[in-house]
């Protein structure tokens, strides 16, 4: 097999992300077929990427024995059933992050992947980053030696609407969530206990959706570093994206991609750019390599870089954030494990 | 018309980049043929971005009434020839620069062109680069005042082969020229005289091809200001391409993009990455926009934002610095002009 | 009153830095007389800085009339003490930190300061450093608005003695104190809770000595902002002293000060100096500014910008963050209030 | 010998601050007398650094058998004469630059220097500053190999009064000769021949006392590298001190001190501080190093690290630059020489 035939289900924002990658830009895909329960996007989005099939049924794609791999990309409440399905099919599959909000479905998504065979790449774009995969190198190469402290900086420009804060699971499972799988990615180290706080400082709107906008989680890894991830639903300066190790050989530190290098000096200051405003414009390239990576697993046989495991385990810590943040106490997560 | 029908002349390295951004990034285009007068990588060309009709005769091209436009990406010294029988034919135009080494053929070029009444962009793609558009945008507003000092520094990362230097025109025409442009297009301002000089400090071949290496070139601006450009065919740490506009009321300032924005610090110093490698990683931007804008001024029958005369001025302006450098005295554009 | 007679109590490495100020780059001070209960550093520091009397017993700078202002730098055991006795006689009080380890003992010598109708200035020096300075103004002045989090990274470049790691009173005392300071300092809010964490990383000989040399510390703030303080005992590229403040408004970060701005491009990077070594080297300037101002203020009869209460809260916050650790849950600054 | 006795000669700006450095900073030095023609500035400089005598006439310290070495600080005109009593006296000499604006006159007072068996440090400051002593280090080492090119961007934040421009010998001569020396210290290499152009941007009153504000000049080594030196009479943005060196194997670029290092970010941009206003601010340690060095030099008897001849060859090449200004065209310096 020199080439895979995919089907995308979901044709929103981030279906259409993968769809101009798998369409354009890789040239080990054929992108086969998109579906959607709303027709009229995914008729648009095969118009723009020359997608030769359209369905409504996102079962149409997972029928037809000519798709190899499935992107899934359907409102997160779908995923672990998409999963389910997909998997009982054969299907190789793709998944937008996160797999469930209950930990009980991640699990049952993760059986059926097992049991079918079939491998599952999780999208945590951010892994794939050029500046994070930097990091992440250098730490594995030990060049900071043994790791002591990670330092996560992760900022939105601007909260979503509070319809969707009301859905989101709260701020612990659907912002933090990236930096709980950048924690573990950066150091291959899983978290042991996490301390959360946090409030309402940015709307308080979000506080009476029962969400909180700004937040500072404290991480200790089981070999005994230490982790801090801080939160915001808006830096009025755009994306907020850095990341640190510090380890007992030196530091790596990464600062935001702007938009351009241009300094100007004037007799009031030196001015340079603001950050890429969000993720559609920061993490352009990220989408497009760890789309790269999937197909190539499954062309050579590899195991996916982002496997089951890593789409649920952030979903434990999130819970453990949650918790810590209600009972203002650290909270390990085999505890959550145990409850579940 | 809302969609262009594009014909490449030319399948080589950044005849490739034009058809797959043609092909791909360009929903206004249809990259609808190709022609090489070695017609493997055409055909190659044509297979990785769908396009339908490969020609080794560019004429099959230009004598296909479908089609809108012609990219020219052929040898430079077909260049001129290109223009006019495309023009002659009513074809649209984008060449790659310089038009000609022989400001004749320029000349010749551009006039058939006007009777043409067709409209050529030429391929100055640096123009459109993120940096140097936002230090353009901010002297065209007024930030910095009136201009007096421009510093352009641009080194290759390493030296083109010995058999592309002796038909390469010299320094002043091959790389320079790209600085001749930046120079203009910063300040939107002519250059009246320069002053060049050099030597051969990379390798001696270079000197045996009767070419120089390394270059320092001063500007002096009709309105006064002055421009400095310095030229390596090799900087061991990368491609350096960075630009200062310096006026009365600021600066301007912009570095090099980098591969990644991470900072390892150790007992040893604080280490960041390199430049990015050569023009096919540092514009790839660049080549989009410039084409997006070709297409649009056609479409919407604009003023191509790099006219002929921008491909004509570099190549006066090489000229001139040839001759300071043979004569080691400053040179007029006038005595080019005059001589020509 | 034009000029200030100061006498130094302590003449070890923090009492000179003190004596050099006092004596050549402060005209409004005369330095007098110098006291240590070693009398031989006491008399090399009056020979290098020509101060004309040297004592043993610090007495004898209490009991003199012409002495207007004591500066204390003996060890931080006898700090209380030398405070109340130099308040009794009247004198003005420069006090290098912390005022005391017990709190019952700080709490003496700030009712001796006030029955003694005298200033007291502590010596936080890092708040009248250029960064933090400016940062603090910069908030001050609203420019970030709102502030939401607080980030402090204080890293040493090694660790001190085991033999002084064992008197220090902890880390969070001996190092933290200065970042529990500064996290005052920025916002001008006071802290209300704190959660720390940390280990051993760097020298399990620290652990032995019953302390830990590896810390992340989480404080709420009064107003609901929260801060992160990261602490090491060895940073192997230096000194590293960095804050942020973020808000609704903006953010404000500083980087470190280097040895010279020299960038070395070679083909594996581009290597930058590292941070200043340590604290001599980078804070010599505020060493400076924090006594200029205390002699400004006794002249002026001003209050000074680090008070007897900027010298007890820190030491509270110290208290907090050990039990915090010790009980592995947040802690509120009044439980320690209350117990004390 | 273990410490040096100096006299001061002139008790201007300048002379300001090199007694504070040899009265508070040098411990090897004692600042016995100073004169000046203007007696009261004398006097407050006496009073202020503890200097034990005041002059009207500096051969009252030429005279004095205990003093052991001069800084002369006097106006420029009357350096030469200073150094051939000082010479004639067998005192040590610290003298300010220029020597003098006339080529002979230079040459009489290295003659003296030479007869009187004296050492002649000159004070082109900048070469003690930690980051162009780190430049030509790393260069010294070879750590970027070959030299090709060299940068030097220096330009004052306001142009001296228009009394001062009428005497100060031109632009080549006042401001660009400190670039000159500097260009030749980089590399440790002489310059063969000079390329100057220019005119009057800043100020038409510039231009009506004969002299230009804006400057470009390019200098050719005699190893065949080649250099290029902007300077401008005004910079909005502060003094714009910078030097490049590119070579076969790397380039150090050093940019400019500033005041902090903080950088706000609002919704508009991210600001940082602007560069050290001018030289007093920008060069204050290198004023205190080259100093050090000086008394260094006389006490353990080294030849001075700037020389009669490092003040000569910038004179030769601040006429060069003159000349070629004047008349178009590139000057060698062999021409002045011839000339002289």
């Amino acid at each position: 097999m020199s080439t895979l035939n995919v089907g995308l289900v979901g044709a929103g924002r981030i279906g259409r992300v993968h769809a101009e990658n798998l369409a354009f830009r890789i040239p080990q895909a054929n992108l086969v077929a998109v579906s959607d329960v709303i027709v009229e996007p995914a008729e648009q989005l095969a118009a723009d990427y020359q997608v030769p099939s359209v369905y409504q049924d996102h079962r149409r794609i997972l029928e037809d024995p000519a798709i190899d791999a499935v992107v899934i990309c359907s409102s997160t409440d779908t995923h672990a059933q998409m999963i389910v399905e997909s998997a009982e099919r054969g299907k190789q599959i793709f998944c937008e992050k996160p797999i469930h909000l209950d930990l009980k479905e991640v699990d049952r998504a993760l059986a059926a992947v097992q049991s079918g065979g079939v491998k599952l790449q999780i999208g945590f774009n951010r892994r794939f980053d050029h500046n994070f995969r930097q990091v992440q190198e250098l730490v594995a190469e030990g060049r900071i030696g043994d790791p002591h402290i990670v330092r996560i900086t992760s900022r939105d420009p601007e909260p979503p609407p509070i319809s969707y804060i009301e859905v989101s699971g709260g701020i612990f499972l659907d912002q933090t969530i990236h930096d709980f799988d950048m924690a573990r990615f950066l150091l291959g180290d899983e978290v042991d206990e996490i301390y959360a706080t946090g409030g309402v400082r940015v709307d308080p709107a979000i506080g009476e959706a029962g969400d909180i906008d700004t937040a500072l989680i404290t991480l200790r890894y089981q070999s005994g570093a230490l982790g801090s991830i801080d939160n915001s639903r808006k830096a009025v300066y755009g994306y907020d994206q850095r990341v640190e190790v510090f380890g007992s050989e030196g530091v790596i530190i990464v600062s935001n991609d702007k938009a351009n290098t241009a300094i100007l000096g004037d007799n009031k200051g030196m001015h340079g750019a603001l950050p890429l405003f969000f993720f559609v414009e920061r993490y352009t390239e990220s989408y497009l390599v760890e789309m790269q990576e999937f197909i190539a697993c499954v062309l050579h046989d590899r195991t996916p870089p982002v496997t089951g495991n890593d789409g649920r385990v952030p979903v434990i810590m999130g819970y453990a954030a949650k918790k810590s943040y209600d009972e203002n106490r650290p909270v390990k997560l085999s505890e959550i494990v145990a409850s579940a």
